[in-house]
């Protein structure tokens, strides 16, 4: 899967490095001012795991300090400007940021600023009282509050925590269901995120990993099949709100729809919602089948740091507090309940999600999630126009389009690339003045890519009707209609990868 | 073991509650400014799982801003009071924690403040390259690095990342010890962290609990015992350099020679060494027997949000590069390897730790050490002239005394307590002023606790030499005797805690 590195060519690193001054904060050293010298396909160097690269630059060294005060002062100095500097840098990177599902607009977090001096722990449970003083308990408790409203669960009936984001919510959500259910099978999508696979080995759990629609969407007529196939065993279920690559919605419905039709009762299931992607989205529009408890759900989770916008990761994980008490344990020296996976907990985070709410509101949140839905369907009106092979789904904030041939676009704009495939991910901080200079250069560069070779075919990863590579530039089927399901040998191959890293191997796609 | 609810009584609060005034930011609702006044026993509400209390003030829900610009001002005002109250709040509660292992010395880490500014995120592997722009790898790099030569490991040898604390750390250490042994048991002494029973359980893995020494430490004779009923699965052994309650040094030297002794080779056991609470400690002492990968170990970690005060959870995990392969998995959307527990991880803590050990240094962290080291055989001294039951062990800085049957007591002073104990840690914000204060209050209170009833026996805890109840005031034991053992039937009763959750029982030690 590792088709980056298909463009790896340390010999042609070595002849260009001279060209590139170096940028000591960006793991490939080179900066944002190489850029927009050349547009031309420039070779990068990619360590594997065989060969870690140690080229630390001093500054990032721990260095022991020299013993008279003055040198101190002069450390003091040198320490403030790495960090200033690294500031610059992050400001520059934040301007430019396209494809990762993290919201840059965070300037409003410098008014909790002076938190920073207090070292503040939310150990153990977040309804339990603490003997230990400085945690921010409370404002956990506010947020949570606020996603059981949105959710529809009443205040008693719930529990929750703030968690270090999405693998530890899902990992907490993922063990409930086993504990619930010790004998259940993990069934998932190919297109779930990859904290799933890890947690079916790290829980020595069975797992099945189900195929996908080109939509991204888990295809309910395989999950059927592979239920079917496992009658004797419970589900449990892990239903994506917006896939890592494509934003797709799990049909929540039609899962529970296919569980009830292969004879699975309500004490044989347990469903957890990974909603870290678009959990912010779905609530806020008409259109879509909403994840709710009143639903059979047994655990919703949420990412902080994607739409929201906290500055560092984390989230949400919500259950019934009914299945709360299968794994408490009390925990006398912490004079709480050992509830939560992590230990010691960031008090910090619940205060930030807890401000920010309380800013934006759930009518700034709309308003948010509105102008993002504007410009995706922007950015791909502008890419259909260009001739370039896209896709944005119904009510999805991710336009997904052919990958670009070239490391330092792709570094430059933080594009996300997965097989032939590229994405941006509308962000608020993502504006259409971004996404006009994200346009300009893209269609300026692929002039220069797709001149001997032509643009990847991309029918396969979305669809033949979203699909203009030279063969499928006049699609016979009509537009609404579906994409078609993703091959049976593309499904076999990502089950494969999803149990075994694959070696990488050279990409070939731009010779067509 | 839940003895803290001994005390509970919801009636006694009820008619006591209109005395003291509601601190809105603590978990129980009273103040620091309730405390003086008082110094008899108070009870206290403690709500059991069954009966998750939601009696949270307005001013911590997330509340919908009104339309108009004036009242976004206002609001705006409003939670700003909110967060300045609530910081002087975290300043009082900092100047009288003793309890918990924190440092609470964390001023220097405002000149690091407007980071907050940014969303950074090191998903993935620390050392493999990303198209994420927004990271703080180099720094992580160069902090690992710092770690690395502290525990005697070259550049080339290790692999390591940091993590959201102790709990994670432990999860990828034994996870590594698992994927090497896929199956071994896991050995972990009943007085190491409870992060360590849990993973056995969530990791599906045999586990045997090892009994301690009355001093904390790892009982090798136990070990020795349970290692040659098991002789034919592979050994993964929990080490822990601190143990959470009385801050012992399992005795890495023993644990080796007892599986040598018992017939295991290098390829039949995995050590890991939690360091969470004296990794900071030992290294700079030189009549301790080091940790280091000079010894077969697999994997140390260490707390951040300790010893060196970092002001939100974190720690670092090292272990040998060539385990690491067995876990890892190529995550190409990432563009990383998927080598780490957390996906998105947080990149600002990498930029506090490296920011402080720049700062100290080894020389600045010695000269901590010594003094954290002085002021608790100052705490541990005059306990003994109080004539206080008390016990401090070598190179430790924790001085764990008999527990004071009082609530607002053990909450003002930020207490942890075990059974008939409570322990002090005394990290690099505990001045002798602050002890001083402490003692004063302690010896003041401990007239008014004990006129009917008498003081604690604390035999079985820390051992007879160290206790000085009414019946052990004068023991005959030599003094530098070791401690006797845990008596048999204690440590039945912890393994089975550790196993199940017992329910609360009303504690009678005050009616000795």
């Amino acid at each position: 899967m590792n088709k980056a590195d298909g463009y790896t060519s340390g010999v042609v690193l070595n002849n260009m490095a001279a060209f590139f001054p170096v940028n000591k904060f960006s793991t490939n050293g080179r900066g944002p001012s190489d850029y927009d010298n050349q547009a031309t396909m420039i070779p990068d160097h990619t360590d594997d795991m065989g060969g870690k690269s140690h080229q630390l630059e001093e500054d990032f060294a721990v260095v022991e300090p020299k013993d008279d005060e003055s040198c101190a002062v002069e450390r003091l100095h040198h320490l403030t400007k790495i960090v200033t500097e690294f500031q610059d840098h992050l400001r520059e990177r934040a301007t430019n940021h396209l494809g990762y599902p993290g919201n840059h607009n965070c300037s409003h977090y410098l008014a909790l600023s002076t938190l920073l001096q207090f070292n503040i722990n939310n150990a153990g449970d977040p309804f339990k009282k603490s003997d230990h003083g400085l945690h921010s308990k409370k404002f956990e408790v506010g947020v949570l509050d606020w996603f059981a409203r949105l959710w529809g669960i009443d205040k008693d009936e719930y529990w929750g925590y703030i968690t270090n984001g999405g693998t530890e919510s899902n990992f907490h959500g993922i063990l409930l269901g086993r504990e619930v259910l010790p004998n259940g099978i993990l069934y998932t999508s190919e297109e779930s995120h990859y904290s799933l696979f890890k947690i079916a080995k790290m829980y020595r759990m069975d797992s099945e990993t189900i195929a996908t629609l080109a939509t991204g969407e888990m295809d309910c007529n395989d999950l059927r099949d592979k239920l079917l196939m496992n009658k004797d065993r419970p589900a449990i279920i892990n239903v994506t709100i917006g896939t890592t690559f494509k934003g797709a919605l799990d049909d929540l419905d039609l899962v529970v729809h296919t569980l009830t039709h292969c004879g699975f009762s309500d004490n044989q299931f347990y469903i957890h919602c990974d909603a870290a992607i678009s959990g912010f989205v779905v609530p806020f529009l008409k259109q879509v089948p909403k994840f709710t408890f009143k639903k059979p759900i047994g655990s919703v989770s949420i990412s902080g740091h994607k739409f929201l916008g906290c500055p560092m990761p984390c989230g949400v994980l919500i259950t019934r507090r009914i299945y709360i008490n299968l794994i408490s344990r009390n925990i006398e020296y912490i004079a709480s309940f050992d509830t939560t996976i992590a230990g010691s907990r960031n008090g910090h985070s619940p205060i930030f999600m807890w401000y920010v709410l309380n800013l934006k509101g759930r009518k700034g949140l709309e308003q948010d999630v509105q102008r993002c839905l504007r410009n995706a369907q922007y950015l791909r009106h502008r890419l259909k126009k260009a001739g370039i092979s896209s896709m944005l789904n119904e009510m999805s904030i991710t336009v997904v389009f052919e990958r670009p041939p070239d490391d330092e676009f792709v570094r430059h704009w933080q594009l996300q690339c997965l097989r032939n495939m590229a994405h941006v991910v509308v962000m608020p901080h993502v504006t259409v003045e971004l996404l006009e200079r994200f346009l300009y250069d893209l269609t300026r560069k692929r002039n220069t890519w797709y001149g001997k070779v032509q643009p990847p075919c991309l029918a396969e990863d979305i669809g033949i009707c979203n699909c203009v590579c030279p063969v499928h530039a006049y699609p016979t089927c009509k537009g609404g209609a579906k994409p078609r399901r993703a091959l049976a040998a593309d499904r076999t191959w990502l089950q494969l990868e999803a149990i075994m890293p694959i070696k990488p191997k050279v990409q070939t796609y731009f010779v067509y």
